[in-house]
């Protein structure tokens, strides 16, 4: 396809800028299992988000991760009390970037790109983030799912992208390390790069990316 | 809440009133761990309907259960000829009811009520699956997502109910064994019933059901 001048490297953020391992460790202090633990948060923190967007019932991240936490904590028998319950919720507050992350903002934002985040996360919770990192100068637009009241991989969640950066799809590449992410944006009509770190197999939406790449370094030379 | 008088009810399908364990049987044939294997099968095909759903990219369900079949067998390594995926899809057409599950069909047919199938499988899926199990008799219609071109539970699919045959929200009974679907139906406003086999925790979705049985013959005593 004949791709227009790249002006925008838009971020997906959870597993794509930041490493959660933090939050695998803090469920190390309360969790029998802590894999397992892990495991059961996250994926239901990706199910609820999914299904609160098909059933329209709009929840914030920060919430609908909460409300995960409670279902891990009572399916895996573990009880929680309020100080251990704020700990783990807290713990997404202290996820921190992968290695190759900053410099790869560095160069991208050396070469004139608009940077930004589009992501799951609650407004708060990506304030919170990226200035705990020290990675705020970089960003244009810190732009939540909140502001769709929906989650992605839906359409209304990539359009935030051109509404409030006035980026045209061509014009911009988004970058995700989630499969479900990258086959929304590509629904939707962005030119997407996988950040594959692990060698994950790809999942069978009927959406491929046009660029895969197995760290963040090697994102510049696709702009 | 005061209800109206209940005409109608109206069934999930896999899970609900037929047990998939033949498709675990299946499995067991070709997977070195028959668990494992079933496990990201099913829920793979969940996670793509869902997220299909989200993109409005609709493929049906046999569609979808073929590309998670394809996804699971990558992922656990399982090479799979022409032959054994045709096998294990067509699994789906072998599952049998639950025990319980002509019993409270007769019973509720015997009093006058409507009885229908709500489900996300294809047409010809439920067309098969009712008319291998014998069953077709007792059903009014078998509904399928299809005909609204989306998933549970997305509402479009509830609204099903009404358009199709004609009772309203609070002249029916839902029944599920489907949590999410429960969260669906109950989002929705219908009245429903969550079949808790197993012992089953809630999700935390925000919706509650009415009732809970543990088995169909519990129904009887609901409308």
């Amino acid at each position: 396809m004949g791709e227009a001048q790249r002006r925008a490297v838009i971020f997906d953020a959870y597993g794509t800028l930041f490493n959660v391992e933090a939050v695998r460790h803090a469920c190390a202090t309360v969790a029998q299992d802590p894999a397992q633990f892990i495991a059961l948060w996250r994926a239901k923190q990706l199910e609820y988000a999914f299904l609160r967007a098909l059933m329209q019932r709009y929840a914030d991240f920060w919430s609908v991760t909460r409300d995960a936490l409670h279902y891990a904590a009572a399916a895996t028998g573990t009880a929680l009390d309020q100080r251990q319950e704020l700990a783990l919720m807290e713990a997404w507050h202290s996820v921190t970037p992968f290695a190759d992350t900053e410099p790869a903002l560095r160069e991208l934002a050396s070469r004139g790109l608009t940077l930004a985040i589009l992501s799951n996360g609650s407004p708060e919770m990506l304030d919170r983030l990226v200035r705990a990192t020290g990675l705020a100068g970089y960003f244009r637009r810190l732009l939540s799912v909140d502001a769709a009241r929906t989650y992605k991989p839906a359409a209304p969640v990539y359009a935030l992208i051109e509404r409030e950066l006035g980026v045209r799809p061509a014009e911009t590449l988004f970058v995700s390390s989630n499969f479900w992410d990258v086959a929304g944006a590509r629904s939707y009509g962005l030119p997407v790069c996988w950040v594959n770190r692990v060698g994950a197999l790809p999942e069978q939406l009927g959406q491929q990316p046009n660029h895969v790449v197995d760290s963040l370094a090697q994102l510049a030379r696709l702009v």
